[in-house]
């Protein structure tokens, strides 16, 4: 791969592309692992102001040539990268290397999925795929249809904007909701737990954050389907419209899966439009273990699945469907320079009206290059790795006596916190159940940052429905399947650590 | 680069990830120089049902490790190469190799701009170049925000958003457009010729896509400041309000800008918010040369550049900028597995509340790249090397007795069609004059698809407004610095020879 320098404003496309590409590629490789052995750990040390400033003197200073290895190198140094066992905060997966090679052809050729002539096979690709995301939902995918987004939060605003347009009277996108009659109060219902991206798609969507009704969920944070029952039968009474229910299939702190059946029987009952956020869960999709959480998903109306989630996709792999086409009508468009009528009578097709967005990258070619490499089979098996990784993490907790497991783990995230218990920590209180609730929030909320400080880990916090603000979880979403339960083991070893330096801080 | 070969499921982050994406990087290579020398022109011939069935057969085929050599050859041969000279339609660009080059860096890692803790020098880098690119546009980058988008689309949603929720009566944002006073009758402002997704923002934010007032257009599409007036002046007597003036600096067809000063005065007076889609002509800020086409853009509130137009990027590289960063605030939310209150005083940053999106590549890390190997200064070369090509191309058309200039380019495109003339010519009418205008269209139309049929190029067609539907105008939008005015010739003698061909079967 490697030739004479090519010009620095060589072009990646062409048959001369790959030969630019070569030697440029061979620097990033060098920079990368120069960076990552630099680094040393899942992120580099320090306040996040030394990098900061790390990173501006370095856009003062490179120029030329030199930019791209130096850059590159600054960018792996000061990466949280999630291939190392010890970043397991969110749902951000190290992606597959036949994933990012693949990406890579689609940045040389910049195919556009706004118009057949932009993209011609990979128009075709995406088309193919779908159908085949389609049927691993459980629809049929002769009536199905979709698009690849740029993730979940996107889905559901698709998700959410389709519904408002089929479920209130009236033309809404030529007449806006202001032509709608007085009175009419749209609703959407999403579990306390639900993605937060539900009421920004509501404010977005000029519906108003308030339009969402917060469904109550159990301790593990499913949605309880009697609450949702109240909540559709008070709007009702009310005189309110349900626009939509949105279950989650995997919410982003426990991965809980909401009783699909049970809430697909009521939506159907309440006339609401039924959305299921599969972002995270819908990688369960893949492995013959977990699949049957998913049971019931094939009866939504639309569903957003993100494949850099569970899937090892870089960013962005999400995707968003609908059980049937026809819905999707108040999205076509037809814009004279992309897809005129007579283009598309003469067969070329165009899949502008499917997506909210014009120029799109083909997101979908990395995503079929790993189908075919791995199979769903093996994919399935990194699922089911990251899942036992999880419940191997549990089993670890329970036995720690200074942390304390929320909840089994459903998918490949669980939830705990530090809280000291050990008879050899000198800083414990003598009855451990008179620990003050807010010390122990600053304690796990300071270890967290001290981990990160110091370079040794990269865990996540969240708050819980029910708990009140400001009562810090701690959590770790698995999704490097090469990690061992020694290296978990390890990484709470350290949650430990930074525990008792925190307690010694904050804690009192 | 070489070396043994990696599992199927290795990984391309951490130390060992360089090592294992190798072998596979100089697959893709190899890929993409067999596939682009098979297609052996700017796309591949025969009609798109051809391809489908192709990339049918290879899904239905390609497993194991080779399915991404089979999958990236068909990628490469199935693509409209905008790095071919005879392959011109759309804002389609070819990337530079090193872009492309380092989004690889980006994919191998995987950084999401949603929380630092996911992409800590990113984040940096990314706050960074956009205060770059906020002084590039004039603004103050002490008070100026930002973000980078999927493109001019997500870009025009954002001002138009922000709009909505600044210019409103009431907290559109929580309590939903149908929470505002009885009567109110929100209004945007934009040309006749202004990009298509701003009736689909419009839409997609409730406002409907009737509340967008189409104001006209002189003959080169620039926006009428006294039609503007008018409009306006319309609407306010009407007690209408006017939510938001959107500019085109650079219009999708002809490159058009409108006369931002003028209608920077109006948006004021009427106090609109300015949002300037310079989507296409944003590029031109690198010239010096054409950079003063766009004075009057740091007056806007709100601005749309793309760089995967006239910057040579692989999509996405869309940029939002405010000229005050406290008009963001509708968008700011807290999400407390993300960007916790604590955390921000401690000193973690967070981009969360700037996009639309929650997972976010950074594409910044490419731009930024791109910027400092080549300069401001080795950009706006190439900015004007196309600049130069399409009024070459203007003087090739005008002079061809069969082609019809419609006007003189202002950036990168230009608008022309075939209107057979030459007395050579048995097909063409005894006078010129007598020509069927739907003939015309029809053989524009053909002759387009024909040489899309038959490989030999990829040009673009349009309809204008004032013109009509169905009024056929051929486009030619130059976007690669290294095509040379003969390239382009000849481009356009095909257009000619498949005139004359196309006339032969739909033109009488």
């Amino acid at each position: 791969m490697n030739g004479p320098d090519a010009p620095l404003d060589a072009l990646s496309g062409g048959v001369t592309g790959p030969a630019a590409l070569g030697p440029l590629l061979a620097t990033v490789l060098d920079a990368l692992e120069t960076g990552a052995t630099r680094r040393g750990g899942p992120l580099p040390t320090g306040h996040p102001a030394d990098l900061a400033a790390r990173v501006t003197e370095a856009l003062a200073t490179a120029a030329g040539p030199d930019a791209l290895a130096r850059l590159t190198e600054l960018l792996a140094h000061g990466a949280a990268d999630p291939a190392d066992p010890y970043c397991a905060a969110h749902l951000h997966c190290p992606p597959l290397a036949v994933a990012a090679a693949a990406d890579l052809a689609v940045s040389a050729l910049n195919p556009s999925q706004d118009s057949w002539d932009q993209a011609p096979a990979a128009t075709a690709l995406e088309t193919a795929l779908l159908a085949e995301l389609a049927a691993l939902v459980g629809y049929d995918p002769a009536h199905a249809a979709g698009v690849l987004t740029s993730g979940g939060t996107e889905s559901n605003l698709m998700g959410l904007m389709l519904a408002r347009d089929q479920k209130l009277d009236g033309i809404v996108e030529l007449d806006g909701l202001l032509g709608l009659p007085a009175g009419v109060r749209p609703r959407i219902f999403a579990s306390r737990a639900a993605h937060f991206s539900v009421q920004r798609a509501a404010a977005l969507l000029g519906l108003g954050e308030r339009a969402v009704v917060p469904v109550d969920v159990d301790r593990d944070l499913r949605m309880d389907p009697v609450a949702l029952e109240r909540a559709l039968a008070g709007a009702s009474w009310a005189g309110h419209t349900p626009v939509a229910v949105v279950a989650t299939a995997g919410t982003t702190d426990t991965g809980a899966v909401d009783p699909l059946p049970a809430v697909a029987d009521l939506a159907a009952r309440y006339d609401a439009w039924l959305h299921v956020d599969a972002a995270y869960g819908g990688g369960a999709l893949l492995s013959d273990r977990l699949a049957p959480l998913l049971g019931g998903i094939e009866r939504a109306d639309s569903v957003s699945l993100d494949f850099h989630k569970l899937g090892w996709q870089p960013a962005a792999a999400g995707v968003f469907l609908v059980r049937r086409a026809e819905t999707y009508v108040s999205l076509a468009r037809r814009a004279v320079y992309l897809n005129p009528a007579d283009d598309e009578r003469a067969g070329y097709p165009s899949l502008l009206g499917l997506s909210l967005r014009t120029t799109r990258r083909p997101d979908a070619f990395k995503l079929a290059v790993t189908l075919r490499t791995l199979g769903r089979a093996g994919l399935g098996r990194l699922v089911d790795a990251c899942h036992d990784l999880a419940r191997a993490a549990a089993d670890t907790v329970r036995a720690a006596p200074d942390l304390e497991l929320y909840a089994e783990p459903v998918l490949t995230a669980l939830l705990f916190r530090y809280r000291p218990a050990d008879a050899d920590a000198p800083q414990a209180p003598a009855d451990p159940a008179a620990l003050d609730p807010a010390a122990l929030d600053r304690v796990n909320a300071e270890l967290r940052r001290e981990l990160l400080r110091t370079g040794r880990a990269v865990i996540g916090r969240t708050e819980l429905p029910g708990e009140g603000p400001g009562r810090v979880r701690l959590k770790l979403t698995l999704l490097n399947p090469h990690t061992t339960p020694e290296e978990v083991a390890g990484l709470l070893g350290e949650v430990v650590r930074a525990g008792r330096e925190a307690w010694r801080w904050v804690g009192r």
